[in-house]
């Protein structure tokens, strides 16, 4: 019987549940693919650190290199740039499949990886890079590799979903929110990454090369964290029948005569409650996509923690194994074209606005009046009175227009008289 | 350039759609592939039936034997047992990659076509027979093979989905909701394939196989369908907490000394609101799975329809076409072991019972004595009083225990005097 040699590069969270699984399951392992996956080793930067997991200590090593120069496989879980980049490129190099969880990686510096790997006729596999556990890279290049996607939104941070779920379940404010989110270990103490949505803009640019076929720059994301959701924006969007989500959307759009482009986006969105993505509770993550025949799909799941990421990684390991052991070429990976990133502003989308107005006649028709002068069509609107005679609130979703048409409107309307204060604008997706 | 020959066997609904993909998104595909796909003949009963879709007449031929033994790929779209099966058999034996959409097929003689596939070295795909556009096969079968499946779930039949959607949302009764499904075309003439469960069994079947490696005999599911499910029963679920759903699950067990066993069910089931299958809406369909590791997994997608059921067909033919085009060996389809398929009563559940009871001291007392004599342990009980001094109703959900001590309780409680009636037995899900 044949053995494969997987060398693992980490030993964290995920890593050590790998290891776990690799160890503990290895007679079953072994019964699926009919060969053995022998673990050489697992190099770690201090041998003698506590671990998560009780694992052999002869298996710890600090040197990555002599490990990558003798494995088939290569599971890199360390994360961060150097040396995982380096170690990557030496595996591809030596021949060995490579799998990695590494999502800050990939979004700075995978079309460099991709081209190495396909020079080299093997596979790099990073399904638990994006959405944990969610098996997500997988269906989009197969399954609908006879479609073609159109959309992909998805809820790809567990924090900010905790985060927007509490205050939403419980009606609390965002720092109170977050102050829980830290107690319950489910936030960082420095949240920094996870709420102003650095981490989702790295998962929603893989996502959008995934699903176009194309590079996506990381720095042409456009990104706007949930720090600045109110308990009243969340309790007005309970009354209209939506909920407020941390998306990153990745959408294709025509671009007039220069062809097609690419953007993606992460900011609070507003979506119906009845839409799928709002049944995405506490730190749970999803991806919804859509394509053209397929229609809308969803893949729901844990997006973190030890266990499931290392299901992800470990079906990539035994996909990467099942080949070794099969043998024949290793289809190309990453097809990659150029689409270009449309800058914001060409985007369409749709806006809900909350505005505080003098209760007084000729209002409507004043705001009104800046929506068309704009081209920016209403779908609805919903006024609640203030006390008698004092103040109302107006409420409007608008159809989809340019994002370079809606903030004009915004700054119109915070011109007018009567307007007293624009309380709120988000965004809104799956009207 | 390398041309790879298809044939098409069957225009109907998906069958139309395919051809149209084929012919209309040509260039898109052999750009993807780096081949030509051709589709050398599509082959129908009568050539001059009408079709939804307009297709070259001179495509159409009554000969499919010969169109098969000249093909690369087939794509098997006619339905039915017979020449269906006869005509994949061959395909297989010339050597050409064959793809399918007919559950009826696979879940009545799946493991000889799978034996077929293996001993020719070529590929048998099926993404397109359950739950229609979801990719659920391929992320079962690669993304979690490093994993263990211990339960699948499955809203797998769009029509009794809108049915029971909407008797939850406007409080109609079935008949009522069934007449509007066939007004709308979401349900047959005769819908007693759908209403009574037996298309969801068929899926449950496939599910089974494929999550637990295993044969599954359809035979041995269990199936109880939704006719019986009243507006009463809906919206005393709505009022706890809960909602209905037909479900197909599949699941393994631990048989004490006999090692492990496989039960495959279809009933109506509660589910709490905030379960991620509670937001499941319309003839839409969802696949929720449990991993040891990755812990809980959702697909959602439209289970049917022309085009969504096309984009799955062509996702498995884009991935026959790729191996094709690279050469190298086929991997083995479906491992098969031969778990034994459990009987319903060993397994294990849990019960919502709503009881008319007369409003006197003691009724819960009788009543709690009966689930404890048979082991049975309560999770939550309401009680409504209706009028004064009158009858009074009890809902109980219970703890999950094995089926023959659940529903040898309910014998035992319609034989307490105290009981007026037994209004409702519905097994719950999720809790």
């Amino acid at each position: 019987m044949k053995t494969l040699r997987v060398a693992l590069l980490g030993c964290g969270n995920v890593g050590s549940q790998v290891a776990r699984i690799l160890i503990d399951d290895a007679a079953d392992l072994t019964a699926r693919l009919g060969a053995r996956l022998e673990l050489t080793g697992i190099a770690v930067r201090n041998v003698d650190a506590p671990r998560d997991v009780d694992l052999p200590a002869e298996l710890f090593t600090t040197d990555a290199e002599a490990l990558v120069k003798d494995a088939d496989i290569v599971i890199e879980l360390m994360g961060g740039m150097e040396p995982a980049r380096t170690l990557i490129l030496h595996a591809l190099g030596h021949g060995a499949a490579v799998v990695t969880g590494n999502k800050a990686l990939l979004a700075a510096d995978g079309a460099a990886l991709y081209e190495k790997a396909d020079a080299a006729g093997v596979q790099l596999s990073y399904e638990a890079a994006v959405a944990g556990a969610i098996p997500i890279l997988r269906p989009i290049r197969d399954s609908l590799s006879g479609d073609r996607i159109t959309k992909v939104m998805g809820i790809v941070n567990g924090t900010t979903n905790y985060i927007l779920d509490a205050m939403d379940t419980t009606g609390a404010q965002f720092g109170d929110a977050l102050a829980e989110a830290q107690r319950l270990g489910y936030a960082e103490a420095d949240p920094t990454a996870d709420v102003e949505g650095h981490d989702a803009a790295a998962k929603g640019a893989i996502l959008a090369s995934l699903a176009f076929h194309t590079d996506f720059d990381l720095s042409a994301v456009s990104c706007e964290g949930i720090s600045s959701v109110t308990a009243e924006d969340m309790s007005a969007a309970k009354d209209a029948g939506f909920v407020i989500k941390l998306l990153a959307i990745a959408e294709k759009f025509s671009d007039g005569d220069n062809g097609e482009g690419v953007s993606v986006r992460v900011h609070p969105t507003l979506l119906p409650r009845r839409h799928p993505l709002a049944a995405v509770h506490g730190a749970f993550n999803a991806v919804f996509v859509e394509a053209e025949n397929a229609g809308e799909l969803m893949f729901y799941g844990q997006g973190a923690g030890g266990a499931p990421t290392a299901s992800a990684v470990m079906g990539d390991v035994v996909t990467a194994a099942r080949r070794l052991v099969l043998g024949g070429p290793v289809p190309a990976g990453q097809a990659s074209g150029h689409l270009p990133a449309l800058p914001l502003e060409k985007v369409t989308t749709s806006y809900s606005i909350g505005l505080e107005v003098a209760d007084q006649p000729g209002v409507l028709a004043a705001v009104a009046r800046v929506f068309s002068e704009h081209g920016v069509s209403i779908e609805t609107m919903r006024q609640t009175i203030h006390g008698e005679g004092a103040s109302a609130e107006l409420r409007f979703v608008t159809h989809r227009a340019s994002e370079a048409a809606l903030a004009a409107t915004v700054e119109a309307i915070k011109n007018l008289d009567v307007i007293t204060n624009v309380k709120s604008v988000l965004r809104v997706e799956g009207v």
